[in-house]
C-alpha cells in the first residue's frame, strides 16, 4: 500500500521538490502517494518547512515523523503540539555548499582581498598576508557541517580549534567543549566562525564579553544563525576597531529589511542566507532514505533531541 | 674553510635575508662568509634576485652555483654570460602561499562574492551558485605550484584538468598535455588557472582563439606571469562579455602603471604580485640545504634546463 506523505512548505518549494521527491521516491523502492492536501487522518510523513502553513500537528494521528526540509529545526522544536519523531536534513550537498562559502570568506579575509576589490585605484599595494599556518581559526559548532568546515581549513593550513558543548572529536583541529573551552577557544582568535545551532544556551553566545577574547583586528563569520551574536555587541566592536569585518549570512529577520544598519556598515558585509542552501535533488534523496529506513523497521537518522533542540 | 657566498640582489633584500640566512646556514652546518662585496674571483656560490645589478657572470671563475630568489627565471636564463649551474627557488612556504591564492580567488569568482561585496544596498540577491562538483576548472602548467593549487581545488571538489608540455600525473588531477591536449583541456573550462613558466613557447599563449574554447562567461585566473596573456585578446573577450571577469597579479611591467587600462576595467581585478611571495626565512632553508647538497657531492635540486628555460 502506498504512503501518504504531506507536503508542507511554501509553494516555491513544492514546484522546486515535487519531481525531485517522486523520482527518489522510486529510487529508494517506496510506494508514495505525495501531496499537499492529504487528510490529516491519513497521513504517514510529513515534509515540512517550519515556514509553512502548517502550525498544528495535532490531527496527524497516524504520522510516524516530521522530516524537515531545513537544517536548523530551532522554530519547530518548540511547536507543543508536534508529538511526532522529527529529523533534520542532513544533506552532503548543503555540507560542501557551507564548506565551500565558509573556505571561501575564511580566504577572503585572510588575504585581504577587499582591499584589491576595492582598490583598483592604480595604487600597487603589495603587502604580503602571512601563511594560513600562522592565521588561528575557531568554528564553534562541531556538527556536520563546523567538523566538515573545520577539515576543509585545516586541510588548506590553518590552524583550527573547534568548540562544541559536548566532548567530540575531530581529526585535525583542536577540539574543545564546556564553558572553559569557551573561552579558550575564542582567545586570541583572529578568524571565528559561527556554526552552531540556535537554542536558549547559544542565543546571544557571541555578546560583548566573549567578543572581548578574539585578537584584536580579527574576522567574524556567521553562516549559522543570526541570534548567535548580540548584534549591538558585534556593531560596537566594529566601531571601535576591535572587530575588523564581520561577514554575516543570517539574521533575525530574513530578508534582512532594506534599512537595517547592517547593509550601510563599510566593515558588513551581508550575504542573503546562501551559505547553506539545500538543493532539491540532493535533499529529496536523503528524505527518501530516511523515510525507507523507517518502514524497513531501522531508526530514523538525524532524529531531533527535543530536551537538547538541535 | 668557510664558503664564500655572494647576495646579489637589491638593498632591500639584503636586508629581509641577511639574518635569515645566516641562521639557515648554521642549521645546515655550512660554514659560510655571506658578503654583498666579494671578489668575484673568490665566490663560491651566488643567492641572486633578477633585479639585482650584476649581469655579467664571466668573472665569477671558481663559482659552482647560482641560486635564484625567484621561482620564475626566465630573465636570467637568456644570459649568455651564465655558465654555471642555475638552480630555481621552490620553496614550501611559496607554493603554500600561492595555493591559499589560488584557492581563495577561485572560490571568490565560483561563489559570486563581488555581487556581495559591491552590492551592499540592501537588496536580497539570494541567487545560489552551482556546487564545487559543477564548476570545471583547469590550470595550465603542472609545476610544483600547478600541482599543489590542482589538488587543493580537487580536494575541496572541483573537477580540476591541469595541462603541461610533457607527460605529468596527478593524483585527483585529470591530466593533459601536448598541443592537443591544451585544446581539450580549455575546452568548456569555467576558470582557468595560468601558472605556466615563460618561455618562447608559452609567450601569449593565451589569444583571442585560445580563449574561445573557454566556457562561455568564464573566469580567467594569472599568478604566473603576465606575457602569458595577450592582453588586447583578453581584453576584447571581458569587453564582449565572452570572459565575466580576470583577476591578474602578474604584469609584462609590475608595477603596473597607474594609468594601465587593467586597472580602470571593471572586469579586471588587479593584485600587486602577491599571490606567491617569498619568505626570507622559508627560502633562506631551502637554499641553505640546497648549497649543503652540493658541498656533500649530492645533486641540486630544482636545476634550470637551459634550453627548455625552466
Amino acid at each position: 500500500m502506498a504512503r501518504n506523505i504531506l507536503f508542507s512548505a511554501p509553494d516555491h518549494l513544492w514546484d522546486d521538490y515535487k519531481d525531485a521527491l517522486t523520482q527518489a521516491f522510486e529510487q529508494a523502492g517506496l510506494r508514495a502517494d505525495l501531496s499537499r492536501d492529504h487528510d490529516p487522518a491519513v497521513v504517514d510523513y510529513i515534509i515540512y518547512a517550519p515556514n509553512a502553513a502548517l502550525t498544528d500537528f495535532t490531527p496527524f494521528t497516524r504520522c510516524k515523523a516530521v522530516l524537515s526540509l531545513w537544517a536548523g529545526v530551532e522554530t519547530i522544536v518548540t511547536n507543543d503540539t508536534l508529538s511526532q519523531p522529527l529529523a533534520r536534513l542532513v544533506d552532503p550537498g548543503l555540507t560542501q555548499g557551507m564548506v565551500e562559502w565558509v573556505v571561501g570568506h575564511t580566504l577572503r579575509h585572510h588575504l585581504g582581498m577587499d582591499t584589491h576589490i576595492h582598490g583598483q585605484d592604480g595604487i600597487w599595494r603589495d603587502h604580503v598576508p602571512p601563511l594560513a599556518r600562522d592565521r588561528p581559526v575557531t568554528i564553534l559548532g562541531l556538527g556536520a557541517l563546523g567538523a566538515a568546515c573545520g577539515q576543509a581549513l585545516a586541510n588548506l593550513g590553518f590552524p583550527v580549534t573547534g568548540w562544541s558543548r559536548g566532548v567530540k572529536t575531530v581529526e585535525g583541529i583542536t577540539c574543545l567543549h564546556g564553558s572553559a573551552g569557551l573561552n579558550q577557544a575564542l582567545t586570541d582568535a583572529e578568524i571565528l566562525i559561527l556554526l552552531l545551532p540556535l537554542t536558549p544556551l547559544t542565543h546571544d553566545l557571541i555578546n560583548a564579553e566573549r567578543i572581548a577574547h578574539l585578537a584584536n583586528g580579527g574576522f567574524v563569520i556567521n553562516p549559522g544563525r543570526g541570534a548567535l551574536i548580540d548584534d549591538g555587541a558585534l556593531r560596537a566592536a566594529l566601531d571601535s576597531g576591535r572587530i575588523a569585518h564581520a561577514t554575516l549570512d543570517v539574521f533575525r529577520h530574513e530578508p534582512l529589511p532594506a534599512d537595517h544598519p547592517f547593509w550601510a556598515h563599510p566593515k558588513v558585509t551581508v550575504t542573503p542566507h546562501i551559505a547553506s542552501q539545500t538543493r532539491p535533488s540532493s535533499a529529496a534523496n536523503v528524505i527518501a532514505q530516511n523515510i525507507a529506513r523507517c518502514e524497513n523497521g531501522q531508526p530514523m537518522k538525524n532524529l531531533v533531541n527535543r530536551k537538547r533542540g538541535y
